[in-house]
């Protein structure tokens, strides 16, 4: 049963990060081309870039709370 | 038996931020591309981008709920 | 059997948000994109952006109500 | 014998919501794009939006009887 | 066996509804575009829209059929 | 041996109407643009677009008609 | 051993439409696309249109007659 | 064994049209396209798209050929 | 044993006409619209299309040489 | 038990890095393409860049974390 | 034993001409639409394109040589 | 269980290169434009481009670290 | 096991050559392409072209290396 | 126990190839493109092509330091 549970574990993490991870990809270069665009306005996509990238860093943080969750199980 | 349940709960989690983690991605460059063509609009885009980036959210939300449903099956 | 329903219910939610959660990226992206082109017609727009993800937000609720139906098959 | 009734369930309704989830985002994208194109056309447009959308909407729906009908032979 | 049976009734209408759920929304973007593009032709392109929806709205119901003969099989 | 025949028909019918529908959506959505760009030529594309829709309608008919055949053997 | 027989029939229509559904898709929506650019070349268009179609129903065909052949094994 | 004989015939035709049906449909689109382009230049480029289509037919029959042959090893 | 000859028969084929297949489509579509965008030119271009359709089809009968090899073994 | 934890381990890291691999290669795109096209804003994009990139190697971090953790079970 | 020898061999061959299939048909489509844009360099192309062609051409003879020799084994 | 901590391995350093392998192409990709598009900023884009897939290589090395660990259970 | 071993090698030469013969296409296109925009930069061209061709040849040939290896265990 | 480790060199080199493979040929048909706009900046391109390409070559050796290892297991 324990090795199933780590499995679970591992795909949480491992699956989890797997589209924020090319999500923050296609939202950071959004934001840094248009950067390049309009330099003045850079300060305020720098800040709404973060916000966006924070919402998907959340999602893999949910995927490692049930990991921790499944390990604290193992032992 | 247990193992099937971790194994689900890391499915839940895992799989279900797949597909808002890309989509909030793509909603996000709009959104940074967006202020970065027409910077006076930046605050109204902004508001509207958190307001898409929740609905996704809520998603993700649902998975981790029926994750933490499952782990309480488990013990 | 317990452990064929758990995996059934994480596989609703879990496959279940990954095509709205896709979907709601690509049409909150047209939305902001618009808002960026027309400023104007930004209340029109937001309307029915909400509108749409709506939509898509009833089909992960689908799947939630039969994660719900099954775990609660399991105790 | 249950454990693969709840599993097809899990999947009808799972699966199900994929292409439709992905198809009403590219749906709605194309309308939203089109408001902001064209704002006078916007009733009209959002009327064709909601129809389209409630084609998609069906499509799950199937999914959610098939599912609810497995359900029902669990008990 | 009816565990497999009813595995094929969750397939049938869960993978039936994948194609035909993208194909609808791209159908119905070009419509929604085209009526942007050509306002006074939206008449003629909903009807269009319409018809074409229907053609995919059919292969998820024969999907649907074949998952109710299954489902008639299991009792 | 019953339930691989059925899983054999649900998947026929389920995996037939993937390439179709995603096919005729791709059809009818350069039949829609082009009676956007063209509308006196809205009656001959239409034409057009019904005889592609049926070619693709006939190859999940096939697969409908095995489907049908191999339930057929289940009773 | 009939089991495998009749899968072996469900995935050769099952798959064998993928592939031609898409392409066919793909190659109606270059020929509609070109009667609304060239309206006075619409028939030559539709003739080399249908030839093409008739190349890939072709392809499922082969996979229909491979699925009858199983079949008929069954019995 | 036959069992495993007949789902390799299935196999063969089944996956041996997919890439031949995509690709005949990007040929022929190709072709279509360039004949409203170029309506004087259509029986030429007719006559090629025949040519490439018959190379990537010959593909699928070549699975064709090898299920014929597994088929015969059934009986 | 057998079987699994039979089933490496037929993924030789089967899956060794899915790249040729696709690429003969994507070379035969830049070369029927290099015929149309230079019709004095076509010639040429068909004798190096059959030259680049003749490589890929190379590939396959690989696939279809050893699927004889194989199929030769299990009789 | 062990092989399943150090499997999972294993998945925790392989899949762990795809995503944000992905995502740190788009994000990157836009940096450097932004930076040849505007050389005067380079010192701010190459900050929001590393920002960017910081946010996705967290994700791979904490894969990594899951890793090490289910490692430290197996002796 | 042999049947997993077969199934190597077959696997060989089969997926080894996936990537080289589509890559020549990406090469050649290259070549092809290069040579129509400038036809007074088909000759230097040509080279070129038989030159790459080679290249991936070599690549599913690798995996010929393995399944040959995988063959060798199978007595 | 020596057989399953080797798979992982495997999969840690197989999977672990895949997504930064396409990540650092795409990354490279846009330096390399961008050096051709602005000449003069070469060495700036240089040194980004190489802090860029520092970051990239760095996934690969947390999966090429948990390999050895993995390996080093082994023995 | 020694099926095993020969499955090892099968795969390691199959999958091994579908990333470079991707690749191979996608370097090789880019460069006929450029010989035919710049035909007096041709020869600069192919040898940069032969370049790259041979880095990714040498990803394929590490995966003939181990196949060969794991082969030379066989016998 | 060998048979799993010797595919585990087998799926670390085989899958090792994949993502550097494709990332190699995107990055090299971006300095193949950038050479053919700007040949006088052609040298400082191939050294920077070589480079990223160098990097990525590196992930693959990784695999394959990984699938030597292994095989050192197996005798």
């Amino acid at each position: 049963m324990e090795g199933y549970i780590a499995l679970a574990a591992g795909l949480a993490i491992g699956l989890g990060s797997l589209g924020p991870g090319i999500g923050q990809g296609i939202a950071a270069k959004g934001a840094l081309e248009g950067m390049a665009r309009q330099p003045e306005a850079a300060g305020d996509i720098r800040v709404s870039m973060i916000l966006a990238l924070a919402f998907m860093e959340a999602l893999t943080i949910y995927g490692l709370l049930i990991a921790f969750m499944l390990i604290g199980k193992i032992a």
